[in-house]
């Protein structure tokens, strides 16, 4: 069956292989919903002995311990075998390795960007869907986005996201490929505010967690989340985001999840950070803190067009200015006017 | 002082006495916000033991045990002795036992409710400050709600609400009673949508703890919440609400923390549902679970006028009708529509 006879029945898509670009947590995860649905999955690795012990042990034990692989996963650090089938790739690479690693792999017929990241380059602040186009010229890339932490994917446990393409041809075929009994893909046309939600939801995560590092409790945290909901939005419309788009499962569900789960990376660098961990130890964990390359693009952004970014700046002000993480805190609170 | 000459120097208000009418969790920190900043509350206690054990202990042991009960928190059980001078009275009771309640105390120069319920009567839905009306015919009256776990507002933990009222005057004077160094206060004149997200926010949290109780995860009660408030607003908009409300901290800040907190009642009531615990049970406990009166109050009023309530309705069928939880959760997982 051929890619172009696909094309025409829809309803076949999910027998043409896909490639997952990037295998920790959350790359092994979208695998293993695809593959067990019985679409063939490739699952390419950078480091060729990450591959191989994926195939031998049938499991991704260094990201995502525990979850079997399917029949069809097939792991491989071979970009050809990877890409040549494949009707479209998955991006989960980290954001900062994201143009290196497209520069040395094979074009893709189209991608799929689920990194929740941000880059400020040459004054621009690019999302990952942008610098996909830009490196490889491939003009069809998509966004999934949601409150999808990995290791509860990995369990088959319900979860819901959302797939925006600016054509909704390759939206519906991400859609086919990944909807199945515990996992709910919704289609939207808004690429940018699902995918501005998914990047900036990592930066009030990282506050959230300095809230539980610091102790203040559910009641501050609820609020700075209310706020932080706030400060996305207001940035994301003005980027040409819908508003409604934050509201919804990228947006406000992905912020929710992210902001409470002991299993959320952000969110528990934050209380990493209260507890002493300093920035270069955040940048050598094993896992990727997308939260502090966002935080630092937003940054940069903010300092080159005075957006009004208070969580965000103060969450830069931790990071990388060492600024005590209570004090921050308590301005921010101390901010806001008298009527809401 | 008297209490007109407050009301031309509004910067004295502090120092006249206000009364707390219901000595719970959340009335008796009220008491404590207050009293802390030097206000003179009286805190009124049903049952003279319970003030007589208040004012011999200093602390209300039954409801908020640990908290000691600074110098000018007085409780008592007479309600001459607590209304007498008050400036308003902050109604905390449960909201079931409001009317007779109010019936039996002499009235107050104004009020303030804190009770997030609902109740249907003749075939109309009102809220708190509704009945407070017609049972007082006292018109000034101003709701006080936000992300405000009584435990931790006991323990000095930072925390913020919104007081709404029809005129700015006594928001301001609430306002001025009760914000202080870790409790800030925000003004707000959409009464009807500071209320209602607090009294609705409540059926989304015991939603929000069947979640919990089926060990469902972190990402599927993260979109239970985005679509909860989703539900919050269409209802309270049809209702005269500001959208903007819900999207604050009695709306979607409340609806975090209460689905959130381990503190929450009417989220570790629906923990106890999955587990088996009964209607009559839940209504036996000591501590009002508000959220079963308001989601049967919502779907009475959902059957008269056939408003659009599918988490209300799922809970109403699980807490009312014996319907099995986790199919009722499925069931609204795969509810929606394709396109977001």
């Amino acid at each position: 069956m051929s890619i172009s006879s696909g094309a025409s029945h829809p309803q076949n898509h999910h027998t043409h292989p896909i490639a997952v670009l990037g295998a920790g947590a959350w790359g092994t995860a979208l695998a293993l919903l695809a593959s067990s649905k019985g679409v063939p999955v490739y699952l390419w690795a950078r480091r060729p002995e990450h591959a191989q012990a994926m195939r031998l042990e049938r499991q991704n034990r260094e990201y995502l311990p525990g979850a079997a692989f399917p029949e069809r996963l097939y792991p491989t650090a071979d970009p050809e075998e990877a890409l040549h089938k494949a009707q479209f790739a998955v991006v989960a690479v980290p954001s900062k390795a994201l143009r290196e690693t497209l520069a040395q792999l094979p074009r893709a017929r189209a991608y799929v960007s689920v990194i929740k990241g941000l880059q400020f380059t040459d004054q621009h602040l690019l999302r990952m869907s942008q610098v996909i186009e830009e490196v490889t010229g491939v003009s069809q890339v998509a966004v999934l986005s949601g409150p999808n932490l990995a290791e509860e994917i990995a369990q088959f446990l319900p979860a819901a996201a959302v797939v925006a393409a600016q054509e909704p041809g390759l939206a519906q075929r991400v859609q086919q490929v990944f909807s199945g009994k515990s996992f709910r893909v919704y289609t939207s046309t808004d690429r940018v505010g699902v995918e501005l939600g998914g990047a900036l939801k990592n930066v009030i995560a990282l506050a959230a967690g300095m809230v539980d590092g610091l102790k203040l409790g559910d009641n501050a945290k609820a609020a700075l989340i209310t706020r932080g909901l706030r400060e996305i939005i207001r940035f994301g419309v003005a980027q040409g985001a819908q508003e409604a788009t934050f509201m919804g499962l990228s947006g406000l569900g992905d912020l929710i999840a992210t902001a409470s789960s002991p299993y959320s990376r952000n969110r528990t660098a934050g209380e990493q950070i209260v507890k002493g961990l300093s920035l270069a130890q955040l940048e050598a964990q094993k896992t990727v803190v997308e939260g502090i390359y966002t935080v630092k693009a937003l940054h940069a952004w903010d300092q080159a067009t005075g957006a009004d970014l208070p969580i965000t700046e103060a969450v830069y002000r931790v990071v990388y200015q060492g600024a005590d993480p209570m004090q921050e805190l308590i301005r921010l609170m101390s901010r806001e006017a008298k009527p809401e």
